[in-house]
């Protein structure tokens, strides 16, 4: 990769860049460096629902969450130039521990740019990997201008948290496996923040069994995705207000078009059926997951129960995948303690 | 079963009464209704303890515990008049929501005798598989009396919760899929409360695999089997004190011979080092595992790192299996939310 055609979310990139043989060259790459997720399924859960679960747990991925996917996939592609010089990322969640995972597996340095503000569990998985953290104020500018000091002083990579073709690659290895392990599927359901795995969750669905609806899941208070689609034009998230702090960004200049013209539908739900979905989760599969990927199955939960249900698409879904995205929580601020 | 066999604490048992075959022929009765739960590792583990641990996952156990392997094998054993004339036991923990969902599998009632200072979540589970709950003072002796009235009262039998020779063979099957799934175990822990899940698997191991090292780990709270092996007699447990709520009880007298003669060690662990060990296993693995079976791996984490180390047993052991007995935990109530 050099470092030009990384984005930082204002390079002319196309949407056409990453393709399904990226998926596929991505699953081969990684394949030494990744878990193969088991799937979990919960008769608990299919009596509620009526229909068939399939959880991809990228909970169990390595670092927490299926971030690892596309950092490992971005580093692992690095020149010998590039690895002397580190990589950098601002991020306060799972794509810093998983970047640091990456770079300490490569051997080279990875700055990770986290606003003040972040907790010292996030900290201090960060720090576990071997990630180099530079705090600044809790702001996107104040992120964005100290990554790009950092790169313009150490010549570090700049490797973003979802809009970047290596990195939704590299997130698609886990549609691609999950496919693989449940051949029957009929729906596949991503949860939706900056859409770098819902984008390579569509390249490797529509490739392997173009049959296969695929649906995100968002939060009522970051329902930006839904709301570009709606409007048929990006829309960006400017005042999230949810306990999913997975899915709190905008979309991407490279994962927009897939969720526009990829994705079939956008379910939402409020973050009081996310925390009853999540802490249902816990109760009967003894797994933990974190808020951001209780959004799908609180979704489904609740399409499943509305009157307008029999008339949806969703009536003839027997056999639903939903990729539970990570795992990683503040086990001293759980958000049903309060 | 006929009700005369059945041990309400005071039988003259003989502690031969079980052997291996049982546990054999309980493998073979209950196949159809348990899930051959999985072995699970963990990276961070291993390199914490210097070893590999392999734990034997009861917590995904139906039910939520290895309880219900002891108590689908007591109730699959009933005839039809038994069957037709209920079953009760009287318990605050896992064998009641376990017993419960056993008998309405096979058709039958379940009285669930239970202290009125029970918890609601556990009051809801027994109600969930259709356990009927009849309350008392929280007093062994109320409990065992209104158990008895029941008895009198219905005909139902009384499965108790370990010191019953069906109930043995049944949990005696966890230890068994263990040793077949890690053919290269040189020790496997268990919790000990009653003892039942410990007389099992001493059943199963000592015929598997003669080798393997058989030790026990309790609560310094609860330390009855300890006590009980370093006096070469009988203790009981007066005033357990310990967050460890399924190891409070005593030893019976089917398994107190088994902690006497084929134990080879007992470990113990503080509460402290509990909570912090249930702690890191969640956040490390995000399964969810209650307290009582983070006792095990306090106690091994602890024997690890001990100056006497060197000079014991438990050098020599490179592959450890943990049987994790149980998942069933108040996410309202968490030991370490204090």
């Amino acid at each position: 990769m050099s470092r030009d055609t990384v984005s930082n979310g204002i390079a002319n990139a196309n949407s056409k860049s990453v393709r399904f043989v990226d998926v596929q060259a991505a699953a081969n790459r990684i394949r030494s460096y990744v878990h193969r997720t088991p799937v979990l399924t919960c008769e608990a859960i299919n009596k509620r629902v009526g229909c068939n679960i399939f959880f991809k747990c990228e909970n169990f991925q390595k670092s927490g969450a299926f971030k690892f996917r596309g950092a490992i996939n971005s580093v692992a592609q690095l020149s010998e130039a590039d690895l002397a010089s580190g990589v950098v990322t601002h991020s306060s969640g799972n794509h810093a521990g998983a970047l640091s995972l990456a770079a300490r597996i490569f051997g080279t340095k990875a700055h990770i740019v986290m606003p003040s503000s972040s907790s010292e569990i996030k900290k201090a998985a960060v720090r576990e990997y071997g990630g180099v953290i530079t705090e600044c104020e809790p702001t996107l500018a104040a992120r964005m201008s100290e990554a790009a000091r950092i790169q313009n002083e150490t010549g570090a990579v700049l490797i973003p948290p979802f809009d970047h073709a290596h990195v939704i690659a590299g997130q698609g290895t886990a549609a691609l496996e999950l496919i693989e392990q449940v051949p029957e599927l009929d729906m596949i359901v991503a949860p939706i923040g900056g859409g770098g795995l819902m984008s390579g969750t569509c390249l490797a669905a529509r490739e392997l069994k173009p049959s296969l609806r695929i649906v995100g899941a968002e939060p009522t208070g970051a329902d930006d995705a839904f709301q570009s689609k709606q409007a048929g034009k990006f829309v960006p998230q400017l005042s999230p207000d949810t306990v999913a702090d997975g899915l709190r960004t905008s979309l991407g200049q490279l994962t927009w078009p897939f969720i526009r013209d990829e994705v079939d539908e956008i379910l939402l739900a409020d973050d009081l059926a996310t925390v009853s979905a999540m802490k249902f989760f816990w109760e009967r599969t003894k797994v933990i997951i974190e808020p951001s990927c209780a959004v799908p199955l609180a979704a489904i939960i609740k399409r499943f129960s509305e009157p307008t249900f029999k008339d949806s698409s969703l009536e003839r879904a027997e056999n639903i995948g939903i990729i539970i995205s990570g795992g990683n929580v503040d086990l001293q601020a759980l958000p049903w303690s309060n």
